[in-house]
């Protein structure tokens, strides 16, 4: 019986993570539950699974019986074997040190947690002996083809589905809307994420978390358009022989693995890839010009020190920007790339620096756009659109 | 140094076997070379790798200061550490038994010794816990897939690129000629394999060799047409999730791998898959109304007994039969399934059984067609064409 528990339980990787649980209750057991403003949800969730503890930003009671505590001292605890971090943001950084330090096993979700802290992270699970295991599809996949391997691989293929705009000139990108942004053509995933998608930042995320996670270096690391989201990520070696993991886009099974490694668990209730039907599977290189932010990502992650940080909250703010409508799809990647321009990076930065560094860009990145794009479009060096 | 014994030598894979040793001087040392007739190619062989012992069943005398020595007695010699098995046709079969027995690794590339002794070969193994390692590019696929996986996969998917007549309707099938069929897209093979690919009978030889390495029942092994032949063949997991092996086709990098493993070799020599180039992989489901050939082996090997024997050796007397010009390519499967249905077949054979009954077959087969196909056109119920 894997004890576990789920911060960020009420988000699209939370639930799902408790549909898993729900499918084997004699394999895994829920102790704690935490989650950000969501009570309601998380109030049913506390019903349904009993866990002694909880976390909810926005209620301290619970009617349950379970105890509250804060996501570090949930993370840490002595009750929990293996913490899933699925938290939005940076609200993840401070539980995942806490559980690593404590030597339990993290399964990953919250990107931002290897992205802004990479190096701390990865140094807290060294120095505790405690393992960090991906959620991410993509990381997911990649973990799954290095199983049983002895020789160091020569190359991962990330891939990304394109997001909807894949095909859209460059005028037609100026002219997306926060509606059809939001309309990802496979994964259901979070608001920020979704954009994330479209734009490709969210696959520059994942090259940083890569890199982290299976210390990569970034050259190594490509990117690979993939429409059908099939394969979900590839590994060569060195002979040149390639392993690539395929199923059906559903989040499950990525978080069922982490959950159920190093064996895996038949569950009828996870979608399998029908091959009595004629299947094309396509992959074709990026095309930066009209996406930059991939080479954003991996630029900023190449410099290190809190650049990635930088990186990752100036997308945010720059998201929140354009789902506000007062900034352009083509502007997500300016904007941050106007950030990363005046960072002052710090080398091997502090947990406090890097927080630092995500609170002065998000600072600077809404300060570009003080009055709904005007001293934006200065800024980028282009004509306000109306 | 990993001491090596090439049964084949002089053949396509006993060639390439040799270009991957020429490559890992420091690694690998031929000890011994073996080949049926082609004793000039053997002789040069011999005077570059120098070594102790080979085998020519047309030439007993070596110039190069090489002992001669029955290839049983070579696949057992306390030099050798691996055999390589690339022999043709049921030559390979005694030698790989005596190999096992001596508990010897072997690298096995002749599916007939699976196919026609797959029950004995197994035995074998695990009585003298000799290692049989794959080198068909499929099974090396599904080896390589099922690295480092400790819960058994749900299934097995075999490609086949389809062969160059794929798309032919039924008559464009019966009017093939052996010069067009000897054409293979992707691989460049011996005579017989390419036949035998182009009427999909090797995918079906290969299902009973993937059932027999992996022991892996019939119903869970697939065969997909994937005309790119660049995913060699795919492991479907009991959560859904599934891993295929890529790379650009050829031969040596499976090769390699057998000799390699449990590591990789960095190889510039071997071809690597170019993304930067758009790539479609297409996958569908096989025609068997057009190609019979992989059902008849799925049955035959089901049933067990003599019968995966009598299959290859019918197949093999019906392909030698369509290259001379005496039956049709589309009679290749007919021959094969009537001399499969007057079979009696013996249960959990022996060694001198199976070659019984491979005699039986070859013999049966060619009685079939003793005119030039008169007495088969009668026997398979159609009109003798001209």
């Amino acid at each position: 019986m894997r004890k576990i528990a789920i911060l960020g339980s009420t988000g699209s990787i939370g639930r799902q993570t408790l549909d898993v649980v729900r499918a084997f209750p004699d394999r895994l057991r829920v102790v704690a539950l935490a989650a950000n403003r969501n009570a309601r949800l998380l109030e049913t969730q506390l019903k349904q699974f009993q866990p002694k503890l909880f976390y909810c930003s926005a209620k301290a009671e619970a009617d349950y019986g379970a105890e509250f505590l804060p996501m570090e001292e949930i993370a840490s605890h002595a009750e929990v074997d293996l913490v899933v971090v699925a938290t939005a943001g940076k609200a993840g950084l401070t539980p995942t040190v806490a559980a690593l330090q404590a030597g339990k096993t993290v399964a990953l979700a919250s990107k931002e947690v290897l992205v802004m802290a990479g190096e701390i992270v990865v140094d807290e699970a060294s120095i505790h002996g405690a393992r960090i295991l991906p959620v991410d599809s993509e990381h997911s996949a990649v973990w799954q083809c290095l199983q049983g391997e002895k020789s160091k691989p020569r190359q991962l293929f990330l891939t990304a589905s394109g997001g909807p705009f894949y095909r859209y000139s460059p005028s037609q990108l100026a002219g997306v809307t926060p509606k059809s942004a939001l309309r990802h053509p496979v994964w259901r995933m979070g608001t920020r994420i979704t954009i994330d998608s479209a734009t490709l930042m969210n696959k520059g995320l994942e090259v940083i978390e890569a890199h982290w996670l299976f210390s990569f270096p970034f050259d190594s690391i490509r990117v690979l358009i993939h429409p059908q989201s099939i394969v979900h990520s590839m590994v060569e070696f060195v002979d040149g022989s390639i392993k690539a993991q395929l199923g059906w886009p559903d989040m499950r099974l990525p978080i069922q693995y982490a959950l159920s490694y190093p064996e895996r668990w038949a569950n009828s209730e996870l979608p399998r890839l029908d091959w009595n039907k004629s299947q094309s599977l396509e992959f074709e290189p990026v095309d930066y010009e009209r996406f930059p932010s991939v080479k954003l990502a991996i630029e900023a992650g190449r410099l290190g020190g809190t650049y990635p940080a930088v990186l990752c909250a100036a997308d945010e703010v720059a998201v929140e920007l354009f789902l506000a409508g007062k900034i352009a799809f083509t502007d997500v990647p300016k904007v941050v790339a106007t950030v990363l321009e005046h960072h002052k990076s710090v080398s091997r930065p502090s947990l406090n620096e890097i927080l630092a560094a995500d609170a002065w860009a998000r600072e600077y990145a809404l300060r570009l756009c003080p009055t709904g794009g005007k001293n934006l479009a200065r800024e980028l060096g282009h004509e306000e659109k109306e």
